[in-house]
């Protein structure tokens, strides 16, 4: 096992689920007051277009612009006293990092951020503002994870890994936790798909309070795994490709999530840069939200017509709006938002 | 006295105030489930940027894309059975259009929008999308009041007054009166600011629910139409010069509007274009949030240090957010956000 790798989850070996609705319940006692509860947005020129009564949840208007504040500072709150009062640590260059730095000062301890040097400025200019030590490294010559075990090794730092960790699914299942008592019950849920991490906390939310739900996940064409893995029953290893979700750039499953999720979701669907572009125009022009590529990819699949919603009221996070302006008004020049008029 | 002038309010000969708190929460009945009760939010970088407390009313987030909405439909709901029956019609090529578009087909009626030929298509496309019917005239040889009353007489249409207009004020004060009951006492109310509906309406609230709250406009420095009036003592009509801010860009205050705001303000600020840009981009980028020059405006007052809020509680104003993508592009590249980290 390699120092990253997170010990085994409880329950994994027997039939109960390594995560449950009273994990995510503490979550939110943790949060309460400190994270923004975010609101449930409607459209209803969204719901004439699709025959559905939408509920979107508006994460990047949390702290820090993403839902990753949820489980980054519910991990941290979850160390005991000695282990926070020596800090933490996260290999990241994407929110997690930035969520870690700012759970890091609220709690009061600091947070070392391994981070490629060749990452943009702003992603790391925004680590430091919330008080996170960046320790760059280089791509092509230099090992992230030996980088990250050696300083846990000299500084007794503990690891909060942006999504293979049960105190961050927990966290992030927040999330849908809101969502369902503040927008009512959901026969659709739909939730953006990186590593599995918000999937794996709103899927147990969702099931434990409306076991006929259906839950979907939704990633980039580009990036596969989830799909792919459960097709093939197992975690499977793709190549990712290029694609503007960048937070949604992973190779594989979680181990944890993988375990958590998959046996909870009941599809995956997959979306197109221009679909995510398409998406993100749209809820600039008619939500007035700003979305990050990876945030508007559940409402891409919504838009695009791959989840089957009409008829059925439908929750969808809108996870993250960290996006600069000039990559926004790039990404999103050469599509037309879906007409919804 | 014009066709479209307004008939003269209650209680302008005496002391008793034109509108009451007791007009704003009928409209705020009339508006239950009908419009957004649009979230109040909070930036804890704002607030240590400025020693405040900044409670910011995203009516960028209302129905249609901005707090205009209220009024239009507030004032559609009041009419009679055969007022209402025959329709209404307003001179706009702004919000005010698309919002009495909108609250004449929520109330089964119809809308005329009296819009200069050379509006901008998006603008036209959006009115004629919530099923408003437009009736273009030429600017340089057409005269839009002439148009509106033969309108008004050949087909009995009733006219509503984009702010001068009892109604439509009592509907914008529904902003403030949710700002408070959501977000708790004020001791400022920062406002956009051009016919003066919403001032009106949001310090005739304030000063009710809060007898010492400071109330503060915020108008652009091209259209400082308020800001000379109050140092004249009356109403002055100045010439307005170019700006972005294009639904402020009005000589000369209402006259209800002044009967109504004029001794409840404390206070007018202008803003520059640059300083809106820049909180336009602030908010992109800071809150996420799509704001359009004049509804960026209030908060632009803040971010300059135009207003004195340092260790206050403040509502502010986000008063719309209808913008296309390209204009925002435009606007904000020549500028950066002001530092808040």
């Amino acid at each position: 096992m390699s120092t990253l790798e997170p010990p085994p989850a409880a329950g994994v070996s027997g039939t109960a689920p390594a995560l449950t609705l009273d994990d995510v319940r503490a979550a939110a006692q943790r949060l309460a007051g400190v994270a923004h509860r975010t609101p449930v947005v409607t459209s209803r020129t969204l719901d004439a277009r699709t025959g559905a009564t939408l509920l979107l949840k508006a994460e990047n208007l949390q702290r820090m612009g993403a839902f990753k504040f949820r489980g980054a500072y519910n991990a941290v709150r979850s160390l005991d006293d000695a282990a926070r009062a020596a800090g933490v640590i996260a290999p990241s260059s994407g929110n997690h990092a930035q969520a870690v730095a700012l759970a890091a000062r609220l709690s009061d301890t600091r947070a070392v951020v391994v981070m490629p040097t060749d990452a943009p400025v702003a992603k790391r200019e925004a680590t430091v503002g919330y008080g996170g030590e960046v320790i760059g490294y280089d791509r092509g010559s230099q090992d992230r994870d030996l980088i990250a075990a050696e300083l846990i090794a000299e500084r007794g730092l503990t690891l909060v890994h942006p999504y293979d960790n049960l105190n961050v699914m927990a966290g992030a299942g927040t999330t849908a936790l809101e969502l369902i008592e503040d927008g009512g019950p959901l026969d659709v849920l739909v939730v953006c798909l990186g590593g599995g991490g918000l999937l794996s906390g709103c899927a147990t939310v969702a099931r434990a309070l409306l076991p006929a739900v259906r839950v979907v996940g939704v990633e980039p064409v580009a990036s596969d795994d989830w799909q792919r893995s459960l097709a093939a029953g197992e975690p499977v290893t793709v190549t990712v490709g290029p694609t503007i979700a960048d937070g949604q750039m992973l190779p594989r499953p979680g181990r944890l999530t993988w375990q958590v999720a998959g046996p909870l979701v009941d599809q995956v669907v997959t979306v197109t840069d221009e679909q995510i572009a398409s998406a993100m125009r749209w809820a600039f022009e008619r939500l007035k939200l700003v979305l990050e590529p990876s945030g508007a990819s559940a409402l891409a699949a919504v838009l695009a017509g791959q989840v089957d919603v009409a008829g059925r009221r439908v929750g969808v996070t809108l996870s993250g709006g960290n996006v600069d302006l000039g990559t926004f008004a790039r990404v999103t020049s050469s599509v037309r938002a879906p007409t919804t008029a």
